[in-house]
């Protein structure tokens, strides 16, 4: 009887805490608590302590990311009403992708509750996961319109410089190569392969850091192949 | 101002057409005609008849193709309450992919409306695009909820099978296989190289037809990278 009630007082309180520490950095409570409790819950994190299974943010990621990706779209469709598909394309990129929104996550603090749940066992990628489950949270707490409205003012205006992102260099190639300099490593980028598909040239680029093979990728066209490959390293090295 | 006269005939006709086709397709005439107008406009399509620069769809295509994943994340979300996001992941992408959309166009009778303004010249492709583009018509018209309830009732549940998709293989290999098995061409896989990144060591394979590279794709599993490989020559085959 004694273990219930404590189990009891252990879950008000600390739904209770998840409750305080959301309002602080949404500026609302959400109604339906257990989405955003489950929001911050990686498939690593067990939970023995209440010995009751607890969902994983991953179903919530995969709505969140979807509706955060048509918010963006939907915004830049409105905001830039003379700029063609490539253009929204690549600023829709430039918002959604992963470091991105570890920043943002960040600079909201929601590594605070995550690091809770996590009780230390924490990664960069979770916690832009968890935003994206905590879009996927508020999303179903508000319906779209509202949420959109919400995710517009509250986090997209208040936590990104959207012309400093405009601005933003999206040329892998020579970000790759400008870090080569800085760091002193020699960067090639070498034909590896070229070869006949629907009678059109494709080539094959690999990407090496100090002779040392590190990405691959082919194109019809050889400047895009070295874009690609570019990109791999860029974001494998996490350097934008 | 005979002209004048004539021109004005000209857009009311035509305008009062696309009306009609539209109302027997969707059941609906759309009250923002003029966006429904542009769904149609490939950029390759002129419109010298007119005089007038007509906006091409690649702006609400954009717009159409996130709008639609979303809906058919939700969905899927909603459906599938028990299933892991690895599976709505793949359902989803079975239903967005190129091969389904252009098939649900056909049905609908898109067609009809992309032959008359393309004057013949259309290609597979214009039909998944004009069908993305109408999507996105459809959403600004109607804004998000009703249009997703107006999505899921009229079009995928009418004109997908769902339970086909479920079942549906997408093992790229096999399929590749059976293919060249099918048609007597020779499918190879073959390592092309294989080095290190981040300590690990990664693949980079190429499938062969009749001895012709016609495709690469590397990975830390050599599995992932033969069915990534394949998923890329059964699409330009359009196999799938």
């Amino acid at each position: 009887m004694k273990s219930i009630v404590r189990n009891l007082n252990y879950y008000l309180s600390s739904d209770k805490d998840l409750a305080k520490r959301l309002h602080e950095i949404l500026g609302f409570t959400p109604y339906r608590l257990s989405l955003f409790k489950t929001a911050f819950y990686h498939k690593s994190m067990n939970n023995c302590s209440t010995g009751k299974q607890q969902q994983n943010n991953e179903r919530l990621e995969y709505l969140g990311d979807s509706v955060l990706s048509t918010i963006v779209a939907e915004y830049l469709f409105s905001k830039y009403p003379n700029k063609d598909e490539g253009f929204l394309t690549k600023m829709r990129s430039k918002i959604v992708k992963r470091t991105t929104l570890n920043s943002i996550a960040d600079k909201m603090g929601l590594d605070v509750i995550l690091s809770e749940y996590s009780q230390g066992k924490m990664s960069k990628s979770m916690l832009g996961n968890a935003f994206e489950a905590m879009i996927g949270a508020i999303y179903l707490e508000m319906g779209y319109e509202k949420a959109k409205k919400y995710i517009i003012r509250e986090i997209l205006r208040r936590y990104l410089d959207i012309h400093e992102l405009e601005d933003k260099d999206d040329n892998y190639k020579s970000q790759l190569l400008e870090w080569g300099q800085k760091h002193g490593r020699e960067i090639e980028f070498k034909l590896i392969n070229r070869f006949k598909f629907d009678k059109r040239d494709r080539f094959l680029i690999g990407v090496f850091i100090d002779s040392i093979q590190k990405a691959t990728a082919e194109d019809f066209n050889k400047k895009s192949a070295e874009q690609m490959a570019s990109k791999e390293v860029v974001q494998s090295l996490q350097l934008d």
